[in-house]
């Protein structure tokens, strides 16, 4: 049976607990890195914790990844973000693979703040896997193994500042904002016969209570065993890191379409992003300071419920 | 005076000391990050370290950059490098962030392992510099203070596979491959005076004896102050990380001329990464298993020199 865990401050101290209905039982022992956390508490022995239990509503979120462990995504991973992309999911090229920097990692309901220079700021919600254990080689991931790599799942929510990250290439920088990357609340710990509900969360996101994205990781194009399997022969993956797997259709960014994009192509680099810029103008999905965002991600049966992200934009203090 | 610091393994113990005339005065203490030497080992009392040395024959090299630190990286960062690539560096439009897996740092004359399914192994010589404090929010880094904010300076070769990373447009995986980033091998300590010796470093990388790039310093782009200004404003740097500020011309990898790129953009995406790997098979500079490359760096009054790097390359094993 799926658990959940929570990472929380209580009475100024950091502490891990078992949450359900509402009540958390505190998790004894105090852990430096999601990594020392994960490999000390099984779920096996967690699933017989007893104790007195305190109510939920009296602790802080903390995340339940620190911010020690690597942060790795994947992008372009859903089948309907593609096709409104202009790309073809049946013809998989790459699994497009990029980093943010784990101090933009925040509790799930942080303030996001939104750099001044920053005009085109985005959401997207993704489901992040949590590593099981470390990964030092090359290894053939399955469906059959993959609970042996996969401790568990949270939710990530992956700010994108749009005008940094697209005209400048490469997305690490874009995406690296402090308080851009919120994960939790809710650490869902996996035994062996939960990895098929993988394949069915439904994932949710709202700004200011409309709905902008609403999907199923049914949709993903690359699924966590074989990007584990391609990633595990690249580099080294630890105990407690996180992987996001990529979000789906409704994000404020606006793509051209391939023809589009051939078109800009013959334009200068400076009139090319000058296009790019003012079509994103015309997207009022953008955030803006006071946008309330609201994330959450819960498996078909409800089973897995990873809880609810809540994020406020604040703009940024002079 | 700038100081010489080697990583080490003697006699199976991994050790920190300071290198002069190939001799080696080990340092007391054992430190499981460069952040943890870093911060107990200040150069003004490494300075008057004494005590009985050991050749320097008789050790190991260790990269003085540990696996636990950050390892980011800046693209076209060197005005000639720009300038063939069709890009103008005086119109510096933004400055390239991207970062490398941290496990994939090895020793400075560590074999490169070439991976079965990669055709177009690259190398790029850049100078590294290693964080002397955490940074947690937005500073201003000057000329001035730049002391405060370097400890020292090292060789990195920024080892890519550029049929991964060019095709699938994000830098990551295709430099993140196990042992693609030779770091060393000794760690310069900079005092305040030494800092205006970043700007007349000379770096020199041959393959098989040819000398392939040659370039100083002087020709960097974004310069380490307004880098750091910049970084800090994005997301926390660590005592200890390392800052890759790219790499000169000279490299393996052929880029289309602007021209070219607007004429490819019209074709499909195969076609177009077929056309561009088409290219780079008439490139013999690309790196075959039993190439030798040396790098080295060494200041224009040689009194910052950061050693030889000596990498094989070696066939990935079945």
């Amino acid at each position: 049976m799926a658990l959940h865990v929570l990472h929380y401050l209580h009475h100024g101290r950091a502490q891990w607990g078992v949450v359900a209905e509402g009540a958390i039982t505190p998790i004894p022992g105090e852990y430096e890195s999601t990594a020392a956390f994960i490999e000390a508490n099984p779920v096996e022995r967690l699933m017989i914790l007893s104790g007195p239990s305190i109510p939920e509503s009296e602790v802080q979120w903390l995340s339940p990844i620190t911010a020690n462990q690597q942060f790795i995504c994947q992008g372009a991973n859903y089948r309907q973000h593609m096709i409104e992309s202009g790309m073809d999911p049946d013809v998989k090229k790459f699994n497009m693979i990029f980093t943010k920097a784990p101090s933009c990692i925040v509790a799930a309901d942080s303030a996001i703040v939104k750099p001044r220079a920053v005009r085109f700021l985005d959401y997207e919600i993704e489901l992040g896997l949590v590593l099981k254990r470390d990964i030092t080689s090359g290894e053939t991931v399955t469906e059959a193994n993959l609970h042996e790599y996969i401790a568990g799942v949270v939710i990530v929510n992956d700010y994108s500042a749009r005008d940094i990250q697209i005209p400048q290439m490469q997305f690490y920088k874009g995406k690296s904002f402090r308080t851009f990357g919120p994960v939790g609340p809710y650490l869902c710990l996996l035994e062996k016969h939960d990895i098929p509900k993988l394949k069915e969360l439904v994932l949710t996101l709202t700004v200011n209570g409309t709905v902008r994205q609403n999907d199923t990781t049914a949709g993903l194009v690359y699924g966590p065993a074989e990007t584990l399997t391609e990633l595990s022969r690249v580099h080294d993956l630890r105990t407690g890191d996180l992987l996001a797997t990529g979000t789906p259709s409704g994000c404020a960014l606006s793509i051209p379409s391939p023809e589009k994009q051939r078109a800009a192509a013959q334009l200068s680099e400076e009139d090319k992003w000058r296009l790019f810029l003012k079509m994103q103008e015309d997207r009022p999905q953008y955030l803006q300071v006071g946008d309330v965002v609201e994330a959450w991600i819960v498996s078909l049966d409800r089973s897995i419920n990873l809880g609810v992200q809540q994020n406020v934009v604040v703009e940024e203090a002079v």
